[in-house]
């Protein structure tokens, strides 16, 4: 394994049906690819959903916690890292991924957004609308749009062949 | 000085004149109410404004700064938390403050909205519109909406009523 | 109040009779030197008794808190800060602090001591004897080792005055 | 890769000879039993060792870097954790370690012990003497003692199989 790429996954503790399908289908394409995929590491909602679909699928996961001991983690995450950091862990969470996945989620995942953009990761959203408040980013080719799992993963390849990682 | 409030005050580290004349504003007034102003410490744009005018009307100020150095505190900071956690001290700063106003900025300051409202802590948007975005915590009275200084403190003293802090 | 100096008191959440007096006494000869005294903000043990002292005699007080609610926050402490980041508060209490003064205490004061030191924040030991595996720093003059609260402000004013700062 | 275990090897940025030809040791003995090493994740000294040892017999290692940048990242980590926090770091390691194991170090790696002790995380000191400053958590059983990199593994071996882990 050669440096692998890790694609962070952020959305809400709390996910409707369609949403933690496309969470788990993301989540088995990330693993597909070889890359690791990273997120919050609960056992709820999105998160819960792309490590199950990451890890059906031999991918490897990453969960960054927000909790100082193990309780609260997915049995779906194989490297859960505990920060006891609460809220603090979500800037983890964006400069450990080379590249932000966002799927619908409240204001954790909106704050991860805004974290991840200010620290020049790039962020694609997936049918999550808060375009309108980073629109200068679109514009820049930081921030993406896409609708579906699979149209994230073209973006993801395509920012990396950008960067020369692929 | 009994169980002072704590008033944080957030926006860009680039402010145009008129965002940092009212920030200005809003620092004095905080002081003259006898409050504590809280902000990210740095000597740039709404930090360094908000932190002159509460401190050229007696006021208390408190810098909770990303560096673990005193190189680049505002002078107007009397009190620099140093703590070398970067944007993760945004976390702090909502934290450690009873009410949030939002000045225009960036996307820390929309970090900051999403982790104030996060953790409970009521935000005040001063001409800083991204109310969309957090449309439902305006129906839940934990964002209001001010357009001048004046406004922001009415608004205080109505929500720290309310709680029994008044 | 120019460029006041800020003066960590670290030590343990359980202090004997004996700690619990000398803290009093610190927090009170901190105050009357006009210094802010900063500790780790619970209402317990060292951090209880020094923030007593300092507030009974006119002083400052500031508290970095693990917690991010302010249910175990000293009441002598008047600006708490609250981190909401468990031990990680202990690097922010160093880098916030001019000098750090030990009590005896447990492992959450040794690992302020080595994050202090590791961090150029000159150490004076009150009573707590861990010089053995400091020593280097004994010599380096960054260490240093005092007997009752007097000693410590003669040591603090030495620094300060070696550094320019009185 | 069912739950696996996670070993927490700390020790300083700058390792003599012996140390780190011990570290490297110890670094492959812990792949060899399946097991993920976790460090500092920079690439100077025990980190760098270590996970070269982990890394060149098969093993998964992770590291937890102060840095928010990728640049300081030792080549032979293969999950990369960018915390941007400085030394708040350490307290992540140990959080995330099941057990930690002390190679000769400085300050930090004396914070990293007491703060693993403080979270209760089993520590093997491995000829790193600061015992007499724990000594408590030796008769505990929470602090052990060993010469060899063998000799840290029975210890670990021994400590999983009473907690029921292996």
């Amino acid at each position: 394994m050669e440096n692998p790429l890790i694609i962070g996954v952020m959305g809400g503790g709390l996910a409707d049906p369609r949403d933690a399908k496309a969470a788990y289908r993301l989540g088995s394409l990330i693993a597909e690819q070889g890359w690791i995929l990273l997120n919050g590491g609960r056992n709820a909602g999105v998160m819960a959903a792309s490590a199950k679909g990451a890890r059906e699928n031999g991918g490897l996961t990453v969960g960054i916690l927000p909790d100082d001991s193990p309780h609260a983690v997915c049995p779906f995450i194989q490297i859960p890292i505990l920060t006891g950091m609460g809220n603090a862990r979500n800037c983890i969470n964006v400069l450990s991924s080379h590249i932000v996945v966002a799927c619908p989620g409240g204001t954790g995942t909106i704050s991860e957004i805004a974290l991840a953009l200010k620290s020049s990761r790039p962020v694609i959203l997936m049918n999550f609308n808060v375009k309108d408040m980073f629109e200068r980013y679109l514009k820049k080719e930081m921030l993406f749009w896409a609708e579906t799992p699979e149209e994230v993963i073209a973006t993801i390849r395509q920012i990396f062949k950008k960067a020369g990682k692929l």
